[in-house]
């Protein structure tokens, strides 16, 4: 039994590790932490009553790094490089859910974020999308888990732009996300009445998802790419639905289209392709792993529209980490994410 | 591996049970049905894509019921007793989600429903309420699953009454449901438009659930009760809060209550019963088969409140149909049924 | 034209003012005031820009009162009645939303919230419900808007209490709330994602707008009345249904009754009763200043079930107000609220 | 007072006139119709209780042509340009809620929706969008209200369209519609379960809005413009939020846009241009007819993204016919559309 455990259990993404590690069968969550221990989880999460029962530490990486093999890092960015090195020097492996170790460049995670206090690791740290890095995230002993943005949109543009497809000149993403995305801390961004029954745009050309969201279609394109990308506030818990456009660089019909998609993802177990005539719907993989993922071909205006649909906690965070521990500790690759999403 | 058929799989009911079977180690589901059958389970339900792979078939219960060792009948009321007596004879047991065999007294069903075209079998089904009926439910061919509402408020009111603590002449149970239990066929009552960011009361006086909670209240009193029944449509998907009301027939703590019930569900494996000062919410149950029960003694005007919380498709359908299919297979109880509420 | 002021503008029930205000032909918002001035209505409202442009100040209550010939008071309990003394002095009558002035009995106000710190202005201050105090509002200087829940549940109950039918010990009150009646503050209770497709009771037999409830349906019974009331957070922006349930002394047909309700409430202009067989939903209230009650007569139990729907924001506070405003000033009584339900 | 009439009252749009006549000072709804007559509007929308008392009849185009000085039509395209011709006969003026008399080409009309029957009456109906053709609509027996996604569009485009700062090959609208825009039809899009905590897109590349937008902005831009168009179904009920993007055809700071467009829209009493660092709000419109418009230029890119908010039902239908109907009859443009947003 692998034991795992949790800094920063608190939040939406420590919950959803605790809801997913549930039926885990080869994992169990030996520790857990806040800043203020003492609490059992079970009291925080009234829903986790009856299947966890835990009580919460203070954070203290050095002896969970030593007593884990695993920990998962919830923290916020800049709370979670200064935790890491810790965890790490104590032999656990760490999966960090935070955008601390998403790039390899210090200098941009600095123009976009804050000081890097960790930038050793950086170029140790791999990135968590199994589709993509998979061999490295075997071997890796840091492994930083994507945006929820970027997990959805690259997905989407990845069979595009690796084959060469697309102006890589007219990429726009536009995201549609759930209000956990926002965290559990309560603001006037996260307050029912600002949400309920209106959307809103936010962060339009300044959303920190973005050089990550390039970063990772520039390496397959091997060449530098620059997005347009808009996030929008949604009235749901969970879901990230992205559509994205691109110009087509040859005239391609939807279905030859969905033939490179499925072949490019045949071998990937959360990733489904959409027949022609269908699109996702975030409703369709909630509380899942998947990434749901339709296009169509416009011979109108020569564009191509994508779209995916991820759960942002699931897919978009938490389950991605466990898919991530998964490869890293030689498990099935799907061992706890078997669940199907939650619909209606 | 058991082989269980479902008899009407396209509707809410149907697809919750793929959901949770698909994760279910002891069975398998082997067949399924619609009135029109040729289509995919996972045409039908995209969110099932990659964890249902079966093709649909027309009714035919004498087919089904000799090839399957269980079957969940998940029909309408009427449409159900149509089927359930050739899915018998085929040599299936059966589990029926339909009100049509929840009463012992075909008076009692005609007076609220229709006119019954099998009554020899009602004496042989058994309502399929574990907490209450569970030996017989390991020896029935035939199972009714309780309605959602009932449910809900006999779990919040059984302790008080079985106890003779309550005078029986004052209960009021208030419910709120989320909008899957009116079902899956798009009507002015589902419409998204008439029910989003609002609420109602409906039924009032006249809801067929209504003999039910009666029925079984009266049973463990042993002595005939009626209740004032209202239920509410909530602007949610899933879940029924019950807010139950009765008056004590002598003065009883708050702490002195939650002791009785704790020790009266103390080995029920799906019953949370809330700490003094904690109240259940419908969230924290979504999607599980838990029911979370709360209670405040109020000593001004000698009532106590009792707060149940589950989710309408799991315990008050699905997920009870499944909980009794493991007591009537000889399987741990709680086989399939262990994954933690989606919460948030 | 009448000069109106609005002290602490920038919550929920500040904004309603404002939005009605907006179309009143005989008043027009001559301040407006929050704890640090300097902002643009129009800017802390997006919503209102280009209908009011008005800077507000911090609060001064004694240049507030002498400026304006009425003035609302939108503070918390506790501010409020620091503020309307001086409110007074001024020379401007006061509508005050908050509790502090709802009570003629200091020691009931203590028992419930704080200590009184202006007791002597409780015996003149007039509960602001027209339907029952017309005559006195007319000539008050100080009037209290009622609760919210208050509103809807003596509404809903007035007419079997004050003519005597019902047995005033069997009275509950189970109401369901908006999110707005939390207020505009960030806090958990008002995050989207605990709120959000659920639903939960709280305040069970210890909410604060109970002794307001049994204070004027004992005034109306001429006896002293204690009930069973019970609030829910309902995931809805407005809006508050409250299910009352009483029994009745004798028999009596829903018909019968709902001529009692409509001859009761012949002369109000903001009462439906509606036909037997509907009843309200707070959607059909939404943004209005309407009451609207329907009810059923149960001869199983011997109970009525009272159904009624108001608008927490409008009718429930600042609806109420400007209701009150107009009785006090000689306006017609509607001014300012004959715009229709926002439905759908 | 004018005498006005509804054709097709019983549907969303018609709800909606209704709530914004019965404020309105000059304008009487004389008659009102739908397929089968005979019942009273305020049985079918009880929220108009109290503010409407009319009964419905059967169509009769030419009885309404004659009586009514203008008749709104509220039919379905097809069944609308079956009506109205009687309707002008009679004698009124007609505004058009439906397709049918969008298009000046029966071609393009009958390229994407279906044969045309009255094709003569296209080039003397005109596109009712007061910000671009009030003169002509001032003078107009038969308007056409745009539909509600290109309403959005048009408006936040047309400054860039009209002065020629972007490259028109490069448009993308992305737009967000609440439910209500779908009718009030059940069918499961509209099935509550099916669109709540959800969010999908359909009609990708197809949706019947396209060239109506591609058209009106080919006209401001004098030129053929096409646009990728993909409009997305969100849980709420009303709203449209447009996110466009576009190439800026040289470098142009978000404050210098904003520049130009609050001088292109400085006369228009319903277009509110948001300043800089703020963006629009679909609950910021709700029940107005105001269009909101906010911008950033991302100099990264080279691209301007335009943010629109509109109420489809309001603005984006029934609000902007009696706004064309003020511009038709004479009266002020803002007549009985001066109430502000219900927010919250």
């Amino acid at each position: 039994m692998i034991k795992a455990g949790i800094m920063g259990a608190s939040g939406y993404t420590g919950a959803e590790l605790l809801r997913l590690l549930a039926t885990h069968p080869d994992v169990k969550i030996t520790a857990a932490s806040r800043q203020q221990g003492g609490e059992n989880l079970s009291d925080i999460f009234p829903a986790l009553r009856g299947r966890w029962n835990l009580v919460l530490t203070s954070h203290d990486p050095k002896a969970m790094g030593a007593k884990c093999d695993v920990v998962f890092c919830c923290l916020p960015h800049k709370a979670s490089m200064e935790m890491v090195p810790t965890l790490l020097k104590g032999g656990a492996k760490v999966i960090d859910l935070s955008a601390d170790f998403r790039f390899n460049d210090a200098a941009l995670y600095e123009e976009w974020y804050t000081k890097h206090i960790a930038p050793a690791l950086l170029k140790k740290a791999v990135y968590g999308l199994p589709e993509f890095y998979r061999a490295r995230i075997k071997k890796a002993r840091l492994v930083a888990v994507p945006g929820c943005y970027p997990t959805g949109a690259i997905l989407a543009l990845a069979p595009l732009v690796k084959k060469g497809l697309i102006d890589t000149d007219s990429i726009i993403v536009d995201s549609k996300s759930g209000v956990s995305g926002a965290g559990a801390k309560p603001t006037e961004t996260t307050h029912y009445v600002e949400v309920n029954d209106g959307i809103k745009a936010y962060g339009v050309a300044s959303h920190r998802h973005t050089p990550e969201i390039e970063d990772h279609l520039s390496r397959l394109a091997k060449k530098p790419i620059k997005v347009s990308f808009t996030p929008h506030l949604t009235p749901m818990d969970r879901g990230i639905l992205t559509t994205a456009y691109a110009k087509l660089l040859k005239k391609m019909s939807t279905s030859k289209l969905l033939d490179i998609y499925r072949k490019f993802y045949q071998d990937e177990p959360f990733v489904r392709i959409f027949p022609e005539g269908e699109l996702p719907r975030t409703k369709w993989v909630r509380g899942s792993n998947f990434t749901d993922i339709g296009l169509v071909s416009d011979s109108r205006t020569g564009r191509v529209v994508i779209v995916s649909a991820i759960d942002n906690l699931t897919k978009g965070a938490s389950g991605g980490a466990v898919q991530c521990m998964n490869v890293m500790m030689g498990l099935p690759e799907d061992a706890g994410l078997g669940a199907p999403p939650l619909c209606p």
